[in-house]
């Protein structure tokens, strides 16, 4: 989260410059948490690696446990018109990050995605989405798991529909979530 | 493989209107069937998907049931500088294709990747190799298979190496081959 990282860097710095100059910053800096910061993962974190940048993926919501992601067909279609099997697992891997950063924020854990499984159900001949979700209950034991014991597994399954609604494909990503080192 | 087909029927048109003249060409015909063809695959195969070619990946060695395939590093790297888990699926999953051409011909046959599963095993810092081989028994089953019942099921399995030839990721690949419809 390079880009993110930056932007976040700037913004603090901003915020600092006006606490120095005296000014009242504590709404700048909870808004800033709240709102500009989740935006900003879910802006700019498609564009973060060139390879998922290239495919031109998006991420419509992205919520605490919950993230919506869409793949078009454009770019990203093989040598029979329909979606290529790669851009499909690209919009199956990708939400991931975004998902647990969203969930987690950015400075506490790092999630690495150890397997995933693609089953192919049906050719996509337009856009595709899929919605990846953490309950309450994982949440908290990813969380409490990774501070006892210093690592969590977890799984995020999706189901990769077509804009009718129809299944295309199913994801299973195994992911282990690992404290961040300070 | 619109791209190799259309590069063959040219070449093709080429060996008619040379016979048409009285030309002998059957030495030019066995030269493109059994060495121009295998090349044009090879050289070609990468760059007819768009998602693909992007990710520079090369075929550096592609024989019936035998193909090699380099994933570089350049253009795939992920947001801490090794390769995406993306780029790593494409690499098992696109030489696939090209194996089985290579091995059963364009005309006959059209398989299907039904499933593919990606164990990653090692952060990759460098270009990525693959080598998906088929057994000469196991040619001959998907081809009777197919031929006699209409569908035959089998397996690719892969080891992704760096160029110490250390693992990074493991494949499997579940593919359906059917008869061409004519």
């Amino acid at each position: 989260m390079n880009l993110t990282n930056r932007l976040q860097s700037t913004a603090q710095i901003a915020i600092e410059q006006a606490r120095d100059a005296g000014l009242p910053v504590e709404r700048a800096e909870q808004a800033f948490s709240d709102t500009i910061r989740p935006r900003l993962v879910q802006m700019l974190s498609p564009l973060v690696i060139p390879f998922v940048r290239r495919s031109g993926v998006r991420l419509t919501e992205l919520e605490p446990g919950r993230v919506v992601a869409t793949m078009p067909l454009k770019r990203n279609v093989n040598h029979i018109g329909t979606m290529y099997a790669g851009a499909l697992f690209t919009l199956a891997e990708f939400p991931g990050g975004p998902l647990l950063l969203a969930t987690y924020g950015m400075s506490r854990f790092i999630p690495i995605v150890t397997d995933l499984r693609m089953e192919y159900v049906k050719a996509a001949k337009g856009p595709v989405t899929i919605e990846l979700t953490l309950t309450p209950d994982e949440i908290e034991r990813i969380e409490a798991e990774t501070l006892a014991t210093g690592k969590a597994e977890f799984e995020l399954r999706g189901e990769l529909k077509s804009r009718q609604g129809e299944v295309v494909a199913r994801s299973v990503a195994l992911y282990q979530m690992r404290p961040k080192r300070r």
